[in-house]
């Protein structure tokens, strides 16, 4: 099995006969028409693609008033808007998610980053799953959730908890699947994190030292030496995130890291097209320009 | 009955008694005291003017789980807020939806589409109601949230499906009622259009040639030429949502384009004093400067 | 009982076993290991700290479909991430929230702004327990959504509605104990008055006068001069809420009238500690260089 593939072999979670859907890396639309780029699944596939396992919630929750975490069904959307069903079946899953220079995993990942730093719960079902089906692994979306309580704020975090836990706990995800509370740390880059502290020391010092302080010592110094994600993917997730909540300022300092860590100009470039779809055209657009500074300055 | 009328007849979707609402067009408050803004209504409009109807949900969701779409009562806001029971009664829904200058209709999808560009679920029953009882066609909320996807990114559309399949289902409405997926297109105007790909080419093309082009195909040679609104309203639900989720660098493209089709200054300016209320007075205020940029260039 | 017991007695509102806890005022971690800031709990404390009590939601609701209006409970946290556990007990709840410079009381108030402002439902019952369990009474609970009403939205206020009405019933409290909506006002000050109209005739005035007269009439005529909360908490619930949602533009203005009512600039130093772990990093390092123009301007 080849590893595009396999990378793809999940594409669509929740698929209820099996079949498996054509491999095909679909490319830009050039002079192509838009309508091309829709090619129809198969009507089970369509009414099924976005439906969320009728297993999700078992009896696992007593007494509790059950959680309502279903993203609305492709024949919902339809019920609202056949256009946002052919979008969504058409350009979005079949087009954007298949194009080259991001991989599938990598795009669960830049997507729940967005859902998570935009609070968007409604959608966190669908994708956490998708992005589980696509390579992510359980600690990474875990360590995901995390990082961004840092990054999107606590209560954001704390939205992702409840619906991980029970998309978690559907597929059996046990604890120690899961990155340790404590784990043995990374080892700091001593020059770049002494450019850092200097910098945050001068702008933010005069304004607020514990901030300061906290700065370095619950995020430069933990939670960004955490392995459950790799330091390309933890800068993935944050470059998303500003992008995705509108917080252009950090983007020239994380996209810098991103691609000093490995994320090439390419997937850079890509992610941005992504985020177009989950964060709003406006929220890329404005980000376009500090972007292109970036790209500017590393390669003149 | 007159036009006036009509627009308000049904203001009040929930009201249980079937009395009808004085039709009084507040003017804005000049040298009146607030406390003249809010004339009690009886006692029993009150109480449901924000009830949600107990029949929204049926039981044609079988084994799902309930949706818990339900906006709070008045009653319920009361018994946390007396005095935002008194606000929204009085300045907001007696004041600010009854004035000149922008109908109630384009204030319901004024109202929607910063709910949806916000991802605020709570209020949507409600305003979604709100919308379609003052003249916002189903047809149109679709579409609005078809548009908003691109706009206020695919997470904020489902939601807002999530709470429109069940108003669209309370209230019987089919999907022959709904735009078709592919209608025949509206003519594009070449020349505008020109300009605009030539300035995304050269502002965006050097960081995304990929995002470039599904700009030029999927939103201006496709969305944006869509006939489920007329172009006029679909840069009102542009620039009210660019303006509600803080994204004041497209405001003056979208704000041309907008009065370029039809909105007048007027109600440019109304659109904004609508959306202080429903966005906040910050996000309002930040806007206000672009939109005198805008103003001051086309009649200087 | 001293006044820090007394601030700290409750502090976590849902401790099952009565035991108290050590009330220990964590000093920023200097040279100190963050590990060592990690102090745990007693298991059942740890699994209880974040649970809602099981009270929460009575009979009370009668036919209408029950709310799941519950914060994800500390156990839930660790099966998805057992590191977000040990960072919300450790540095957050047991170290940021009993640091010097803001108390208890003004953390919760800072808090629930920023949940408010940003939407998060999700986390709302359990910070709005804390906030009334360290000190904010249901009354300045009750004035601080109905500000937040005109300066996040009035959705984000009804979204808050919706979570304060069933903490407010399950804890008993009256419409009594609630602000009116309709109180004595306290006395404007007509100079700082006569400065803001003026500036905001001249700024908003060419664009929309509706919008500076309903400024003038609902906001600082009517809402600010409401005496449910003090001017000082007043402006900190608003500049909570403007940095917590990005607004930086406004908070000039609002920061310099927090201090000229007596906030001090610890306070406004620490708040923004606070708000960096409820808000993300990101919003709170954006609104840093405002704020330093803001002390620098006023102490040179």
């Amino acid at each position: 099995m080849s590893q595009a593939h396999n990378r793809m072999r999940t594409w669509i979670a929740n698929r209820r006969d099996g079949a498996s859907l054509p491999l095909v890396t679909t490319p830009l639309p050039g002079a192509a028409t838009v309508a091309s780029l829709m090619k129809p699944l198969t009507a089970l596939a369509l009414t099924s693609i976005l439906a969320a396992p009728t297993l999700a919630h078992g009896g696992e929750q007593g007494a509790k008033p059950m959680a309502t975490h279903e993203s609305p069904s492709l024949e919902e959307v339809r019920s609202v808007s056949p256009a946002l069903e052919r979008y969504t079946t058409g350009p979005l899953l079949n087009g954007v998610w298949k194009r080259p220079d991001l991989s599938a995993r990598d795009r669960g990942l830049v997507t729940v980053s967005a859902l998570i730093a935009r609070g968007q719960t409604v959608e966190m079902p669908y994708y956490f799953k998708l992005a589980l089906d696509n390579g992510v692994t359980p600690a990474e979306l875990s360590e995901t959730i995390t990082h961004l309580a840092f990054y999107a704020g606590w209560a954001n975090a704390m939205s992702a908890v409840s619906v991980a836990k029970d998309v978690f706990a559907a597929r059996g995800v046990e604890i120690d699947q899961l990155p340790s509370a404590e784990p043995e740390l990374l080892r700091i880059e001593p020059q770049a994190e002494a450019k850092r502290a200097v910098s945050v020391q001068e702008n933010v010092g005069p304004v607020s030292q514990s901030l300061v302080d906290y700065t370095s010592q619950l995020l430069f110094h933990d939670l960004w030496l955490r392995p459950g994600l790799t330091p390309r993917d933890r800068s993935l997730v944050t470059v998303s995130a500003l992008v995705a909540s509108g917080q252009v300022a950090q983007v020239p300092f994380h996209l810098n890291r991103a691609m000093d860590s490995g994320l090439t100009r390419a997937q850079a470039s890509e992610m941005l097209t992504h985020l177009a779809f989950y964060a709003g055209w406006p929220s890329v657009m404005s980000s376009v320009p500090v972007v292109k500074g970036v790209f500017d300055a590393r390669h003149p």
